[in-house]
């Protein structure tokens, strides 16, 4: 199994603080050992870093600890093989483009019998599961809706039975993001908080760190982190029940009834 | 206009030498300071970095300068902003994935006039004539052979016939690989050499800095660099001719007529 992390903001935010308390877990405080990812939308720009080597090992997990990239979507992964060998190809997050944006993915779980017609553009390159349901959702979305991305409503209903389509072959937590916002799916463990003003202090679980967010926002600064396992020991963390999809935009969960 | 940096070998090679005196163009010996960018093969998968900053400021490539990351097939970018903004979606190289392997593509040059129609699955995400040149080759490619890859043959015919009918529209000196083989197009300006056994020492025109390759390598490596100017002061660079579409495999490059 892996973990994930996610943050979607309401201004281009930096990561460093969350990453370092999950990039711990890549080997450090846990086994998720078999390689690690994370994209960063910037405009409709990403840049995507992946690597086999494990996080507490990664010369450029140590660079995105260190360099603040500031970004509204965020999807990070560390990975412990499940299916597809330990290599660069199967590394999570996955980059792929329809209607002329990107969309990142990664996955957390295991589908069992999980073999869709793959006869659309969208095929695989490595050999995982994840990027099997990642290339039919895609191939899915893009034949549902053609050549133009759908109003948000409609994307959120196909993404919905999508998802549940999937589901149905396994354990299926997941993150996707086109850039604007950030879709979160819960089979068995994910976790949100919402930080906001009055910002306070938080203090890593995995790390000894603590960053006291009051000093570094603004008061209209609004950040969601999405994650496998609270990543700090003193906020409130809000457990997806299983079934969930969430919506993330600008930094707080949408209720789906009134799309 | 921007520079071109590719490199073909036929076991797995690091860069550092060679993206050292180019990235020194990127902002310090040369004006190419509105971005950057490197991908990497790496078996199937592919690492990809890019920035909007200048080469020579950023984090980024002082990484890639500081550690080995070993490709058979590498292609890197400069960029001088002529069309599109300055913006990380803008930055060369692109990848995106056919045939369930990536492809890698960097482009140097201006095309006026190139607007071609892309009704197939691949769209560009950012506003640059190089973005919209990569998309149409890949629509077409997939258009005339489905969802199989070609033969070498087939895929370099296609090919050729593709980047004559863009090059028609200005200057198109290009790189374009999937993994396995490197193709390079020359409209105006390109040099590549072969560092093979029994290797000597390099010394870089951008940077002070020399390299002895024969400590660090074994005789039955080979190397091809393809590069918008030559990197070394002191090795025999060959000049492409205008037209040239070149066919790099296993560091060297492939006589075409014996496809």
């Amino acid at each position: 199994m892996c973990q994930l992390l996610g943050m979607n903001c309401n201004v281009p935010t930096d990561i460093v603080f969350s990453f370092t308390g999950f990039a711990t877990r890549g080997g450090g405080t846990d086994i998720h050992n078999d390689g690690w990812g994370i994209a960063f939308f910037e405009g409709a720009g990403v840049r995507h870093f992946v690597d086999h080597e494990a996080a507490v090992a990664s010369p450029i997990a140590q660079l995105i600890k260190r360099v603040p990239i500031k970004s509204t979507n965020v999807i990070a992964h560390i990975r412990k093989a499940t299916q597809g060998h330990i290599a660069l190809e199967n590394c999570h997050p996955f980059v792929r483009e329809l209607w002329g944006r990107y969309w990142v993915f990664a996955h957390n779980g295991d589908l069992k019998e999980f073999a869709p017609l793959l006869d659309g553009p969208y095929r695989p390159v490595g050999n995982t599961d994840s990027e099997r349901a990642f290339c039919f959702i895609l191939q899915q979305l893009r034949r549902q809706f053609g050549d133009v991305m759908p109003s948000c409503a409609a994307l959120t209903g196909a993404l919905r039975a999508l998802v549940d389509q999937i589901a149905a072959h396994g354990t299926f937590n997941m993150m996707l993001s086109g850039g604007t916002a950030l879709y979160a799916h819960c089979s068995t463990n994910l976790h949100y908080l919402v930080r906001q003003y009055p910002f306070a202090k938080a203090l890593l679980s995995d790390d000894d760190l603590s960053v006291d967010f009051s000093q570094v926002t603004t008061p209209n600064d609004r950040v969601a982190i999405i994650v496998t396992e609270p990543l700090t020991t003193n906020e409130r963390w809000t457990r997806f029940d299983a079934g969930d999809l969430m919506l993330f935009v600008d930094g707080l969960p949408v209720d789906l009834a009134t799309l």
